[in-house]
């Protein structure tokens, strides 16, 4: 499910707003509520809220309902869904340039023997 | 300038979109010219040309005019940038998963002696 397209797409999307990576590089150093993730944000509880709903939706944030907290956590799924589709494509580009410099290199090998 | 947040804010931006996913993915394979883009995806020229813009304006991509032909062509330090975002968030979050398990696995073994 997390590779198919419209999950990509409301990962990236969720990724493209500071404040929803300030959240979440907040969570990849552990489980955190609600009322702890808006501190360092200069915003609104209902907008940290509407923020946390956008992560929820991606996949990127789970959270639990413990009494009257709720707990949010990462979901290293997602993250690693996102990162794997890109690294891929990094990872192709960067081998054609490797495969093209090398060719240069052969190529340019026969002329400085034929000077 | 890439690990800027403003950045990585275009560059996620850029990537939720699946048109422009496509466009990454075919010149991850090797620079293609604006028409060569424009074949696989069922959308105008002039909206091509517009994804076009937001993934420059990103850094993903980069162009260049000879005669009349625009040739695109793949940033990788623009994808690199974001995939060590993210890779970075995982493994912090991984890291904490693992000693959380030793943790356990710990705490798990005098009760076993104890039986």
């Amino acid at each position: 499910m997390l590779n198919h397209s419209g999950s990509l797409d409301s990962v990236f999307q969720a990724l493209s707003d500071p404040s929803r990576r300030v959240i979440v590089e907040r969570l990849s150093r552990g489980p955190a509520s609600v009322s702890e993730l808006a501190q360092p944000l200069a915003m609104s509880l209902p907008a940290v809220i509407q923020h946390l709903q956008v992560l929820e939706a991606s996949g990127l944030v789970c959270s639990e309902k413990i009494g009257r907290v709720r707990t949010c956590r990462v979901e290293s799924a997602a993250l690693r869904s996102a990162e794997r589709w890109i690294a891929t494509r990094r990872a192709i580009w960067e081998r054609r340039l490797d495969r093209l410099g090398a060719y240069l290199a052969e190529d340019e090998q026969p002329n400085a023997r034929r000077k």
